[in-house]
């Protein structure tokens, strides 16, 4: 683990969530992403449709539809209802635009102390996630009226709000690791010649949604991405399931974001399916060492660059640089992707404790018609790091 | 089947879309919404990161991120990719406003001869859809420079773009169903007590997913939510999957979400398990009864409202009108809900030949612990409808 690095603990959310709002002399945040939510409050959305004030000196306000289920809302939030649907409110948006506003003059907060994030690309995805979230382009611009719009250093700091995680949201992600596990045993289970991607990849999301009622889990969804042979060539690229079926001697990939209570995992493994041949085993033992060496490497105080470069540079010793083409890794667990520095050539900000990061090269070569990719998610501790997503005693690796 | 109608079918997609332009007096049309570009062009984007110009005098263009998959755009369609991905480009959304740009001035179009749509909301998802669309909000101000903003008119008349489905669509649009029906047939398998709801909608998911493969199906998700006893009365307001366990005399609920290549089913069954009491059948009877009236009453020139009346007054007849708390239905196809007018009471726009709605009746009693909707997707032909959820020989209604 090398030197033994001293350095705090991340603060608790509240105080992360002050300070910020302090730095920029706001008042009040208001947030309606459903990660942001999580983030803020540790209450997913159901419909997406849910705006949370964030007070600076008092208890944060939380708006719901009426349609909202408030069995999974945390209990010290004060919750007001607005209308919804389509025999009682044809706009409901005004209306909740309306309570904000009333809410902001009750507090005596002024527009111009009260900031909004202005992004919505890649964010994470409510409960109901069959279609994008209800909130209209045109809502941004209605509540532009109430807020001022935060500069580009503010939103980055507040996007900087997502980086360390407290003690409460490292269980919950290690929770979704967990789940993610179980379901990677079912992808193991299920490897064999003639089955096809889809059916594995079928098998494992099910395997994450059947988890629903156990240890406090009300929500349980995996989005598994698997491809074989010359298809995991592609996976640095894109990852999706096709009718291919598994042939013996292929690599197969998986890609497998899991959301747990509104708290993600990103996991990829790779597995040889029968006898494969020395040249497609040699791409998998690559990325085996290379992403280890990344893994072993993480501590506070080193630089994302330095990781990457452990992974890079025994994935080029090798000769095989010009295919990995994709960063070693990202931030992970208030989404899929959280925001905040890659683990990227060149980068120099520093590990802290509390960061969870994911580390995951990849070498795919089409020539040889194999890809490998080995991702992980790793907390960095006060000392050195730990792997959420290795479960002690698993059969598998 | 009442009076038959004699009525146009619906025009073909080129000719709707150019009979729009020309109104509106356009020279081309830029979409990236994953349903547009289906309605638009029957390409579904993988990232959902694509943006096609739609020309009214010469062939479109589809712009693609560098890691887009090619195999499912359409070999007509003429494909320019952009950079993608953090070792290569920071801001590859400036990279394609510029060939966007260059594009417009190469076919001579000026600023205000361009539309676009104003709204994410509610849109369709891309092929990869663990997290939202990575289209950034400031994109469309981006666009703006080169877009005439169009009015809330010319928006509407694009929206209505979504109402005819031809009949390759309608082709689509039933494989969806079919899709959706072998799901539903695991449901009604899967129902017995003792298993959670999450695990019957877990094998149902499953059973959507592992078509990929077959009959041309490279993309098949489903979206399926279990509400069991006390829990279905609930289903007028959401549907989700907790781990409650299915019980003798339980009415159980599904609501299914199925997209197929890029077109979508919306489907509910409700079952008794074992024997319920008469108050609880009692429910499900008048559903059935009340969604069967409003399907026979589909055909072409019979107003929205009608057919709401049809299913409503049969449920107030039997003194149960408070409990059905929402629309009778919507349109479906290229969204898990299409735009366009609702099936509600009062709506006077009619039925024309080439439209799907879906029909969608409810009776949610909480003090019985019971709650029931039946839904299908009904296609209205030139004489009257054809209901295309039902499969002709199943075993299950």
């Amino acid at each position: 683990m090398g030197v033994r690095i001293v350095s705090a603990r991340p603060p608790s959310r509240t105080q992360q969530i002050r300070s910020f709002l302090r730095q920029y002399d706001l008042l009040a945040w208001i947030a309606w992403r459903p990660d942001e939510l999580v983030m803020l409050s540790g209450y997913v959305p159901f419909w997406g449709a849910s705006l949370l004030i964030y007070f600076a000196d008092a208890e944060p306000v939380l708006f719901v539809p009426q349609i909202e289920p408030r069995d999974h809302i945390p209990a010290e939030l004060h919750v007001q209802e607005y209308p919804w649907g389509d025999l009682k409110c044809s706009d409901p948006y005004s209306v909740l635009v309306s309570a904000v506003s009333k809410e902001l003059v009750k507090a005596r907060v002024e527009g111009e102390q009260v900031g909004v994030n202005s992004s919505a690309s890649r964010i994470s995805l409510p409960i109901q996630a069959a279609e994008q979230i209800p909130i209209p382009e045109g809502f941004a611009g209605q509540l532009s009226a109430l807020i001022a719009r935060p500069d580009a250093e503010c939103e980055a700091a507040f996007a900087d709000l997502y980086l360390r995680k407290t003690p409460e949201e490292i269980e919950a992600i290690r929770l979704a690791n967990q789940v993610a596990n179980v379901a990677l045993q079912v992808f193991f289970e299920n490897l064999q010649p003639g089955i096809t991607e889809a059916e594995v990849a079928a098998a494992v999301e099910s395997a994450i949604y059947r988890q629903i009622g156990r240890d406090g889990i009300f929500h349980s969804r995996g989005w598994a991405m698997v491809q074989s042979g010359p298809n995991s060539a592609d996976a640095g690229r894109f990852n999706r399931s096709t009718g291919r079926r598994v042939e013996n001697g292929d690599l197969v990939l998986i890609e497998l974001a899991t959301c747990v209570n509104g708290y993600w995992s990103d996991l990829t493994r790779t597995a040889a399916v029968g006898s494969a041949k020395d040249e497609v085993e040699q791409i998998l033992a690559i990325v085996r060492d290379a992403q280890q060496a990344a893994v072993d490497g993480v501590r506070p105080g080193v630089s994302a660059g330095d990781i990457d470069a452990l992974a890079r540079d025994k994935i080029a010793v090798q000769g095989f640089s010009s295919f990995f083409t994709h960063h070693t890794g990202h931030h992970v667990g208030f989404r899929y992707h959280d925001p905040g520095f890659g683990i990227l050539p060149g980068e120099s900000a520093q590990l802290r404790p509390g960061m969870v990061i994911t580390i995951e090269p990849g070498v795919y070569v089409r020539e040889r018609g194999a890809g490998a990719r080995i991702e992980d998610n790793v907390l960095v501790t006060e000392s050195g790091h730990e792997v959420l997503s290795r479960i002690e005693g698993s059969k598998y690796p």
